[in-house]
């Protein structure tokens, strides 16, 4: 086992009707600021429990963060908070709002000119507003962590930032408040949450047997409740086991001591920035082909997925690993999520030159740093067939 | 699933070489106090580690804190914590050097003549000196919660209280200092471990997949690594994986939004309050017996445990349930830790009384609190076979 520091102090309240711990959540007096997405929240109900919970407090709010949320809509929320004298964010919505609450977070004491630079120049962080977070869309794991990752349009960028000063003070998770979603955010948060448990476990054996077991926990537990809640969208119970998977997908816990990858989600923001794609659905695209090109340096860990999560036991090393990405790749189809490029309506040359403009930005990727340009050509070319 | 509140702010270094954190950890100016136990600390290197750390502060030492920490022994540390004007603890031992220190916490400011109400009474912890630790022995998992157990001898109670200000600041696990722990308390610490995970799982169906399947990470990573540790005591991964498995079995985790049981603990609290066993030694001889008197109430998660854990599919359900608790205790068994209370000299007259004593103090135990005097009697009983 690796090194490690484990340090999460996010509060959850977890439940039905746990909106109403927003009213001992927040600081008496705080001059709140209530930043939200595209206004769902205006049709569930929760806006209303929100508003009764804030009552007695000074609120302004922010509304319209869309999902891959911009710098340059949130450079306007920071504008306001500045001028409003904010002192409290309160984030209601998805992961993309709370992402893009956490850079407002950070942008407000920012003390140089351009707070850009916290993604592209991985600033650090040395002040940030606390934050509060009413999660309505379990997908992200944002409510659990300290990072977030934020789009420049003008620059078609999509990167990440994170601190410790960007936990949520605290987060509710009410799974009645995600009764509402279709299908298409249901079974994209499924997929969002295997793949953040895969780019932890998927990577070589590290003398670490529990976070392995503990990373299998959440894989097994989806495969069941994803089927279900699609097809029973309005039970509470699949909804919470959603809800409680997707947080604990990516709160730090099961990347304890083990290497990680992450080399999917890199290709992938690529893919949002360039095609808006939905990051699910890059994530389900580039994963299969990601594994395949891998497969040898993935191997043994490969061979235990595919026993332990999808019981293969018969066949040769590279037959039983193929069917383990297979089962994989059909799993995400079976959600209704389309794993291929083509599906997109992207062609071949439409992914050339993504490879390059990673590796000049990050360096090599992937656990062992061998996934440059030339790999993610190859694996992006996959993708497309 | 229940409703629930998840909150955890420990700060964990997990690793060889982590006790030098404590220089970061430590505030600046902090009066120390370290607390330890019988003196291990001064054999295996420890000591030294610590007190490298800790240059530049100054330190009191109590040392002499014993196993089933006595409160006798832990108000003479209160006199001296409050006479030094200390203002930070530092635990480094196991978890009862851990508990000793957290009940000091609470009582140096505690406002009344008589710490023990905290214990007896349930007086609420208003404030507490922080706590860091430095833990030597996996097994409580204290290093990684708020509660304590401790036992007044004077008066033979073992009694447990709790509260989020005694949450250690921070706790350093460096399995390098468990290389030199005994057969017997290494064993104790798989059998304290897994006893703990199934006080939070062996109750009955709560719609809480991903914690059942996260409880059963914890079991199933013990089954492999408890007999592999005993036999190879010195294999860093192995003391590594116990480590993190003690940490989670009780940090909260597998606890959120299930009901839980706790019973066995009570009654072990009392074998040893009363004849001074391991804490480990009472859970083995109470959980077969208990899980046997409570086999229809807890049948469909038995039926569970058994499946995943022990991979018993087959046989009636009776045949079923009782080959997994069977196994269970031939584990224990396994690790040479006993299982029968004639076989620590304990006659079956000397444990009569003891229901009587429990259902006085807390009422009916047990997760459908349907455990009174007479289920508990009955249950020793069984343990005298």
């Amino acid at each position: 086992m690796k090194n490690f520091t484990y340090f999460n102090p996010v509060r959850v309240y977890f439940g039905k009707g746990t909106i109403a711990r927003l009213k001992e959540s927040i600081p008496a007096g705080a001059r709140v600021m209530m930043t939200w997405g595209g206004g769902s929240i205006r049709q569930n109900g929760v806006y209303e429990q929100v508003a009764s919970a804030l009552k007695g407090h000074p609120v302004a709010e922010f509304g319209g963060i869309e999902p891959n949320p911009r710098f340059e809509t949130l450079m306007r929320a920071v504008a306001a908070a500045r001028s409003e004298k904010i002192d409290f964010l309160l984030s209601v919505g998805g992961g993309s709002v709370l992402d893009g609450t956490k850079f407002i977070a950070a942008a407000v004491p920012f003390p140089g000119p351009e707070p850009w630079d916290l993604l592209s120049k991985h600033t650090p962080v040395r002040a940030a507003l606390p934050i509060g977070c009413v999660l309505t869309l379990p997908a992200t794991g944002s409510e659990m962590n300290g990072t977030a990752v934020i789009s420049r349009e003008a620059t078609r960028e999509k990167l990440a930032f994170g601190s410790p000063l960007l936990f949520p003070r605290f987060s509710v998770l009410d799974p009645e408040s995600t009764l509402s979603l279709p299908p298409r955010q249901t079974a994209n948060g499924v997929v969002d949450a295997f793949v953040h448990v895969l780019e932890q476990y998927l990577t070589y054996p590290a003398a670490a047997p529990l976070q392995d077991r503990q990373a299998e926990a959440i894989l097994l537990t989806l495969i069941e409740c994803g089927p279900r809640l699609l097809a029973s969208p309005d039970s509470y119970d699949e909804r919470a086991t959603l809800m409680w998977c997707a947080t604990q997908a990516l709160n730090g816990l099961i990347g304890c001591g083990v290497p990680q990858d992450w080399a999917t989600h890199a290709i992938g923001h690529e893919l949002t920035a360039a095609y808006g794609l939905d990051h699910a659905q890059t994530l389900a695209v580039v994963l299969p082909a990601l594994l395949r090109h891998q497969k040898q340096q993935k191997g043994e860990k490969l061979l235990q997925y595919g026993e332990r999560i999808w019981g293969i036991s018969s066949g040769s090393e590279e037959q039983r690993m193929e069917e383990a990405i297979a089962q994989t790749e059909a799993f995400f189809r079976s959600l209704g999520v389309r794993t291929r490029l083509a599906e997109y309506d992207i062609p071949a040359e439409g992914v050339r030159g993504i490879g390059a403009r990673i590796e000049a930005r990050d360096g090599k990727i992937g656990e062992r740093r061998d996934i440059g340009a030339e790999q993610i050509d190859a694996i992006l070319q996959a993708c497309t067939k």
